[in-house]
């Protein structure tokens, strides 16, 4: 019996990989810098050649089964990363088949919202739950709903676009082309924009004017240290937040909201506001009804155990006859 | 074996029984007016009363599996009826178990747009799709999600509640209590505020200032006379329609968003606006994926049938051993 997967999380950065075994124990990783190569065969190369050091250092392809694979824009249903804005490699990448052929293995693909849910679903914070929203928070605002134990992908696999709905009409330009979308008031850049707003709107002394490249976890330190400007900084997200996930819980009922994401280490400083806005806002049937729940696990921890769900899902022999 | 069953369609003003066979054929059918009795018992004696003369009067009890019944704020997951704002009965009916108990088979309960979006998905426009929404619009707007072939319902069975989804900040006041909602410009009274509004603006003629009672429907007629301010109306609430469901589709990408209820008889003067506005605000992902499909059913048919669907999916002895 195989008893092992391996396990690979794609980010922009660098690229995770990992050997998990039936009960989610990471047996091993190692990472490498994902690189910025446009040509997705050289990338392809490395993975496999990673994924091979990995597995003859740990106990060989004898007990491995297949692998799973959590990259941002990748879609279940084709096996493809499709025109992903924040990846080196433009247009339609048919990875899973590409690592299928290279590794002689099955390959499942899923993107970062819906394999961090499957990961939680398993063995985190979602775990049993039948009904549940999983919210990712970074530079972009992600989504995966899990409908009746099971993610809902919808028709194409495009669900969960919870970040490219519109808060505010003429709002904020948001770079997908529409204008007000809740990301662009809710993700790290969303983060960013509000506290260049407070700090144009009036003369109050900030620590945030003399940080040359403010970013979001900067803010959320400054908040640390009694920071007005970035307390109400984190406050008007928290509200933006609060707002859009009443909208969303009002719809789907779930049993929880589960936060990922590097917005969500701001805590009370976000949390605090985002549960007043989201008791002001939901449906009165769903009032008390969901809890929010951040994630336990550590960077990719959440997404190597999610890959690890796909890669004992997909069947075993089909896709390399 | 038992070919048959009960469906019912419980509103307001009247109630409809009939009994349909395994293919959807409505063999027989009746009404009586649902009364306005705050003694939820004296209604269910005139509906057993009404079954009872119904399945006599037509093969008798022999062939009959089971009963399926529509209801406003019914909840399928408890078999209640719960605090109905558009019934004459208060707090949370049983009103699964009380039929169970008076007719001696098992009853299945679910409200409007669950069962009609079943009614639909069996026998109607949506026949076979996994992934699609369907809405109500009339005195209110509410919603069914059909997720991988199945309706989701949510945690508590509250799932769908598109019309208490905040569309616009401090906007117009809801009788669920918040600002806002989106079906106080989608729906019939959201019609109607709309009218009210652009007549107050101007002085520009229109017949709509000689209607006492103005309702949905007169605005609809009046936009197929020519009436420029009941056009307008119209394409206002095609403008929030589409602005709404746009969220939704970019959260759910559905194959289809099926629009039923009164609302929807305006036509063009609602669906091109709708349409347009959708276009505007969806996310580019799912632009040109969502089919707008309007129901081929006369009023009760797919609520009837949905119930009848319901019905079989019941177990048929679990309820009265």
């Amino acid at each position: 019996m195989k008893t092992r997967v391996v396990a690979v999380d794609i980010r922009l950065e660098r690229t995770t990989t990992a050997i998990i075994d039936v009960r989610g124990s990471i047996l091993a990783r190692d990472e490498f810098p994902t690189g910025d190569s446009a040509n997705v065969g050289d990338f392809t190369s490395l993975l496999s050649e990673n994924i091979v050091n990995l597995v003859e250092n740990n106990g060989g392809y004898e007990s491995i089964r297949s692998i799973g694979i959590c990259c941002p824009s990748a879609n279940f249903m084709t096996g493809c990363i499709e025109n992903a804005p924040n990846l080196p490699w433009r247009g339609v990448v048919p990875l899973a088949a590409m690592m299928r052929d290279r590794m002689g293995l099955a390959v499942a693909l899923g993107n970062n919202a819906h394999v961090c849910a499957l990961g939680e679903h398993a063995y985190g914070v979602a775990h049993g739950m039948k009904n549940f929203i999983l919210i990712t928070l970074g530079s972009g605002m992600g989504s995966c709903i899990f409908s009746n134990g099971a993610p809902h992908l919808g028709r194409d696999g495009f669900a969960g676009e919870i970040g490219h709905t519109c808060a505010k009409l003429d709002g904020r330009q948001c770079a997908c082309g529409n204008k007000g979308c809740l990301e662009m008031y809710t993700s790290a850049k969303g983060v960013v924009q509000t506290a260049q707003e407070l700090l144009a709107e009036s003369d109050a002394p900030s620590m945030m004017r003399q940080v040359e490249h403010l970013s979001s976890s900067t803010v959320s330190s400054l908040c640390n240290c009694g920071d007005a400007l970035a307390i109400e900084t984190m406050r008007r997200t928290g509200y933006w937040l609060g707002y859009g996930l009443a909208n969303y819980a009002s719809i789907i009922n779930p049993e929880a909201i589960v936060l990922t994401g590097g917005v969500t280490h701001s805590g009370d400083f976000l949390l605090d506001p985002m549960e007043e806005s989201f008791n002001t806002h939901v449906f009165h049937n769903i009032q008390g009804k969901v809890k929010f729940l951040v994630t336990q696990f550590k960077e990719s921890e959440a997404n190597l155990l999610g890959a690890s769900v796909l890669a004992w899902q997909v069947k075993e022999y089909s896709l390399f006859k």
